[in-house]
């Protein structure tokens, strides 16, 4: 059961390096997946992109993620298409082969099932002929990594209906996505132009021997690459026009389109000495690094840089953040048991980077996991996105562990949690962490929490529905014994 | 006396955008400046960029900065080269204006000291005609804002000697810059020919109406520019090629350059119609924001960026860490609490990924921070690599934290311990984290650790080289009074 409504199971054509990084994104939100690929290696390929997308994207977000969907491989088009909510081609480059793909598979599909295009630069106009209601194609064309890009191009041709693009927007964004939906049909579509230009740029830089491959991309990423992480270049440019804006920017700069700046005329001819350079020149930046070891690289830098444009709330860190709440939204409150016992509401397979230099888990994890069970506590008393977005929410004041056992990596644990009391402003929880192998206790933990306004920053009342459930759980909790490590303080005997 | 051997002063010809972020560059390094700039309004522009930069830099780099350097308005390019290590040339890009004055200051500089200028795209070896000692000049092209920018790419012309390209490397270095020597002089050098074509590729969309100002930079910097801001375009070729590599990536889409992707036979005419349209489109993408709006947040987005990648050492991230390093040699032993207080034995800058959905750094992430600056007094009393070889170690078996305040990504925190006790078997410690900026604490913690036998995993006696560690500092820390927060319970008023 899917976590995003209406998106239960997607259908995918094509299992490549984009198909695998869709095959990721649908998983990795909850969404099950019939891929279709007649590669005998498209499984071990796509298993290798989803261990890379799973480990990026747990790093990248707070929240847990849903379950995660199944994926089965099947054997036609058509048979990808059957039964499922939507639809991603991502074959090569052929016309003729994505059109036949395209229109196997919309032979078997739902007639309302919106099919989106993975093309780089094919149109629309053409992709859509021969298929079965045609009007619900539209172009989605992501980047690579597509697990972790924002970027999706949607882009209609002829026949497509706004319905078919509108519906595909909202399928790409409760991926995490951000789609840019594109006005007019055009070879390469936008991005690609962009990309295109410049890297066509850069052949004749190397093919006249005036940089480097690694030159030229460190003058791109020690300078306006950084730039462009947040911002494109028109803003940029503004920005650099300073007060005079973009008007004066433009007066000054205009001129300089005229000046020999760059290879207007041709495409550098790619002979074999091209080619042997090229590929020569890639190798020494590479390194000795594998292709995998770059991924990871990769992965981690836009991680980072995601992140970082977070905490400033701007570009693909805004749309991070909407991406998280929508991810702690819609994780489902906690189906738990109320059966007078503490609640067991979180669990968790400890990941090897938990590890520390006595080969356990390191002591500050125990708190993180303490901490996420108290997350998903809040979320099931009904502390959901719209509560925080209304400036209340709760802090953390102090807290104590307490440290049992040990645990290592791949060891599964479980949390369980006591509301030992609460009141209008404050809420004293217990958790216990146990091995879901023996039940025996590794740690417990214990919070105080305070009900804050987040505007004024100081405490307030806990809204009256929450308390209410508060009340149901605590009529049953004040009937069981108090924790012998709750309330205490460090210093004090062992079996006081 | 500035904290730079052999740069104590230099000379500025220039101080429009450009020129001001040298100014700034080399003022918060502790260097003099004596500019030269005939615009009255000078001062104040320049004024107004350190600001800016005085802000950002503090923000982006750990250590504390070196004493600000002097800056002083010349009235003549003369005087502004007179009794400098180093000059820089940041004039509106007109060759003979440029010529002028690099003539007109080369007759007052020492033979020795070497002149780099900022242009975007003049040749150095018409910039060095009639200069006095033209070996000496160099181009030396920074980009916006190059108080933050790492890049900077030297350029030597006709006549120029190695020594000075040698120099302004070394010069641009201290400034924690990334120079990129360029062995073949062309026109607009790398970066900018890079830009002029994506610039032109732009405008050409904007032109035919495919798609706004704001769509463009969407379609960079939710994609493309995320990568570029890490990775160049060859490196992140290489990676989309897979496992088959650069040779691949070419075969693959080596073809797509002969396809219709790109404008390249023109550049489309500024007419004033393009231009309303550009300057209407860009007035709609600042929705209202002023361009100091926009430069603090282009500068945030930057710092967060640069932080971002320096948690994965790489790119402009390993810059960062080297300038700080750098920052750190300079700067004068740090102060080291010897006896007395708590001993001040760890710091660091909240990174972006600690952060959660309150905005506030996690509250798990504290423990996490006192669980290393345990780990760093550990290794202070001896406990070091053969010791855990030997089976030997510290557990935690219990901790206490209380949160008082609250921090966010880019905060700077130290961290105090104290040893509240010991035996043979046991250490009590407490851990205080502040803020850097104003000494206030956010949080504290408290830890009981238990040495043990790691191979019987039972508690055993500390060996006694590390109990003599202790029992010199204990003598000190037992004449301190208990914390405020140690010993504390869950559920003990907040006064007791």
């Amino acid at each position: 059961m899917s976590p995003i409504p209406g998106l239960q199971r997607v259908g995918l054509l094509g299992g490549g390096v984009i198909g695998g990084g869709w095959a990721a994104r649908f998983l990795l939100n909850g969404v099950d997946v019939q891929l279709f690929d007649p590669d005998p290696e498209a499984p071990r390929k796509i298993g290798e992109v989803l261990a890379n997308a799973r480990r990026a994207t747990t790093k990248l977000v707070m929240p847990s993620l849903p379950p995660e969907g199944v994926l089965r491989f099947v054997s036609t088009p058509e048979e990808a298409a059957t039964g499922v909510d939507f639809v991603q081609e991502s074959a090569p480059e052929r016309l003729e082969l994505k059109q036949d793909l395209l229109r196997r598979a919309s032979t078997a599909a739902g007639p309302d099932v919106v099919f989106g295009s993975s093309t780089s630069g094919l149109l629309p106009s053409l992709l859509q002929e021969g298929m079965r209601f045609p009007e619900r194609l539209v172009v989605g064309h992501p980047f690579n990594p597509v697990y972790l890009l924002p970027l999706v191009e949607v882009c209609g041709g002829a026949v497509t209906s706004v319905a078919a693009a509108d519906r595909a927007v909202a399928v790409y964004e409760s991926l995490g996505m951000h789609p840019l939906r594109l006005a007019k049909e055009i070879d390469g579509f936008v991005a690609d132009r962009l990309m295109e230009a410049l890297w066509r740029e850069a052949l004749w830089l190397v093919n006249d021997g005036v940089a480097t491959a690694e030159e030229i991309d460190d003058a791109i990423r020690f300078g306006a690459g950084l730039r462009w992480s947040f911002m494109g270049t028109f803003l940029v440019y503004r920005v650099a026009g300073g007060e005079a804006g973009m008007r004066h920017f433009m007066a000054q700069f205009g001129p300089t389109l005229h000046w020999p700046w760059t290879k207007l005329m041709d495409v550098p001819e790619l002979t074999d000495e091209l080619l042997d350079r090229l590929v020569a020149q890639s190798d020494d930046q590479a390194a000795g690094r594998s292709i995998r070891e770059l991924e990871v690289l990769r992965d981690d830098c836009l991680i980072a840089v995601m992140q970082g444009l977070r905490t400033v709330g701007f570009g693909a860190g805004e749309v991070l953040d909407r991406y998280e709440r929508q991810l702690f939204g819609r994780s489902p409150a906690p189906a738990v048991i109320l059966g007078g016992g503490p609640i067991r509401i979180h669990e968790c397979t400890v990941p090897t980077e938990w590890v520390d230099y006595n080969g356990h888990t390191n002591d500050s994890r125990y708190m993180q996991l303490s901490s996420e069970a108290g997350d998903r506590f809040l979320r099931h008393i009904g502390m959901d996105a719209a509560y925080l977005e209304s400036g209340r929410s709760f802090f953390t004041v102090e807290s104590h562990i307490n440290y049992l056992a040990q645990s290592t990596a791949g060891d599964r644990l479980y949390v369980t949690i006591q509301l030992i009391s609460h009141d209008e402003k404050r809420m004293r929880l217990f958790t216990a962490m146990h091995r879901a192998d023996d039940d025996s206790m590794v740690a417990t933990a214990e919070h105080m929490m305070l009900h804050v306004d987040t505007r004024l920053d100081r405490a307030s009342p806990t809204d009256p529905l929450i308390l209410d459930r508060l009340a149901v759980i605590g009529a049953q909790h004040d009937l069981l014994a108090l924790p012998a490590q709750a309330g205490r303080a460090i210093g004090q005997r062992r079996d006081a």
